[in-house]
């Protein structure tokens, strides 16, 4: 079917309108209108090439909320009408054992980005949500639960599960203490998500400028990583800190923070970090560890706990023809905290 | 009480003959003659400073196996004519979360090592097993089994304990997939236990040369980790991968070794480590960690798996003389695979 979004065509010119062809919907494919799409900081390294593996035209966006207004022949989970979700991932083999538990993004033959990947039978390189509609797997698709925002919902499907699921993964539950690093996108998520489990929240950041908007999304207090008498003072408090920053940084000031056998996850960087010191770790048991987006039943469980929450992304809705200014934005962290496109801004021609 | 020992004056000596008072004992301190005492890598950094905190005259050694010749009037567990061993740490808070739980390695008071810290109640520094006697508090004491040879149990206080707790906190067991870098003192016993508990180890080696030994200590294979092709083949083929490398180096060609959450914990390197890339982390939830020795419930634990399995760790005997020679030989990594210091060999004056 014919569509309509916005392509990079190279790493140096901005996103602009784009016309392509989406697959004919399979048996087992719903059709998405798309309503909504969060911007990811994904998006900006995708359309700039910055991890090297862009191929383009390239349509980025991954956190993606629509309506079924088709169905294929197999499909069962969804009717037309129905509000649906897709994230990260597209598709996978189902039949080994990452996707047997759930973990279709950890699948052993890798799975399908929303954008960036090849099609398991087409071949075809995916185009993510920046668009107007999404033929996708069944499987891959969430239900929305009803009264969850849609809007605000978009963001839950990148920002929200790549939090979300490492919270999980280290049990984190009433009391636990998580402390979270960057106050971005992913950062105002893990916040929320953590004080929603009955967690103690602080946010690590280098001024106390965000200390009021650390407060409002649930911390209950921010600790200024730069203040060493406060650093120390702070020592072993921490079973788990979600570190959100994008770019290479250095952890040593922070590993200290956590308690014996407490862990720093890295959900932010893809690339090297700074040199990290032993010491801390080996003297203390800690790690450091890294956590990638959550398999489709756990965003299931995300969305459904949101909704039961009323946990949602603090965000400012854009035209899809402002996209290029809010990257610029987003680069500069001028942004609370989740910029997410009105798809209805876009028409196809 | 008077006694005799090798020690460091300055980091740029070598160890000579020294004799110093050992404090009398309390009524919960026991005697011991020392018999064997094992030399660790630590001894070699302890006493050339590598670390800028040794205190001189410095007395290393933490590896200690003797026999109890008296005992304060408090002592229950230990009778004279015992044979006793003494590992890293001689006293803690016994009060703490850490303690409570028999980690007193991890003491929130800090323990107090067993050379190179300071006796929580006279405040003097300690000195360690390189010497004929030692006074020690009962609890920190452990029981050599019936049945364990002597000499060869000494490095079981470090070198066993150390490889022993990581494979315990990460659950391994039979049929878990094991790789040990390194293979010195550490490395050796990492895989004698892992072998012992049932795991399938594997020796990673920058060349084939330690082939045999590898299968001789126990591993089923010996992973070359220059040769790309098998270690891409190696890719997710081990839940836990303990690193004894004891200087700065790169972790990076071993972490996509690990399978999904699997973890590499560092032993052996206290200090920077070269610059971690997060997509092996972040793209498999793998880890990184450290470990430090052992409580003193699972060092004993690990003395009696040890005399049950009959796991010992691969000697060489040198008279405490030859001490300045055996360091030479272990910065150059020529012993295969611990000296252990007949204590014989040193008579008081």
């Amino acid at each position: 079917m014919k569509t309509i979004g916005f392509a990079c065509t190279s790493a140096d010119v901005p996103l602009a309108p784009y016309s392509f062809e989406r697959r004919a919907p399979r048996a087992d494919d719903l059709v998405m209108e798309i309503l909504y799409c969060g911007v990811c900081h994904s998006d900006l390294h995708w359309s700039k090439n910055d991890w090297g593996w862009t191929v383009y035209p390239a349509v980025p966006g991954h956190e993606i909320v629509g309506r079924v207004i088709e169905i294929g022949s197999g499909v069962t989970r969804y009717k037309v009408g129905d509000h649906v979700a897709v994230g990260c991932l597209v598709d996978s083999c189902m039949k080994c054992d990452q996707c047997s538990k759930g973990e279709e993004q950890l699948c052993r033959e890798g799975n399908t980005g929303t954008y960036g990947g090849f099609d398991r039978f087409s071949k075809d390189y995916t185009l993510g949500g920046y668009s107007k509609h999404l033929v996708v797997r069944e499987e891959f698709a969430l239900r929305v639960p009803d009264g969850l925002d849609l809007a605000r919902a978009a963001p839950l499907l990148c920002a929200g599960i790549t939090t979300y699921s490492p919270l999980k993964t280290w049990n984190i539950g009433l009391g636990s203490r998580v402390g979270v690093i960057g106050l971005g996108g992913l950062g105002h998520m893990a916040v929320k998500l953590a004080a929603g489990m009955g967690a103690e929240v602080t946010v690590l950041s280098r001024t106390a400028d965000k200390n009021d908007d650390a407060l409002a999304l649930g911390a209950k207090a921010l600790l200024v990583s730069t203040d060493e008498t406060a650093m120390a003072k702070a020592a072993n408090g921490f079973d788990l800190i979600i570190d959100t920053v994008p770019v290479k940084h250095d952890i040593n000031p922070y590993m200290p923070l956590l308690d014996i056998d407490g862990t720093l996850v890295i959900v932010g960087q893809l690339g090297l970090l700074a040199e990290p010191h032993t010491v801390p770790m080996v003297l203390g048991r800690r790690r450091i560890a890294g956590s990638p987006i959550g398999g489709i039943r756990e965003t299931q469980e995300m969305l459904d706990f949101c909704a039961e929450k009323n946990i949602l992304p603090d965000c400012e809705m854009i035209r899809m023809d402002e996209i290029n200014h809010a990257f610029e934005r987003m680069e500069k962290a001028d942004v609370r905290y989740r910029f997410v496109i009105d798809m209805a801004s876009l028409e196809v021609a």
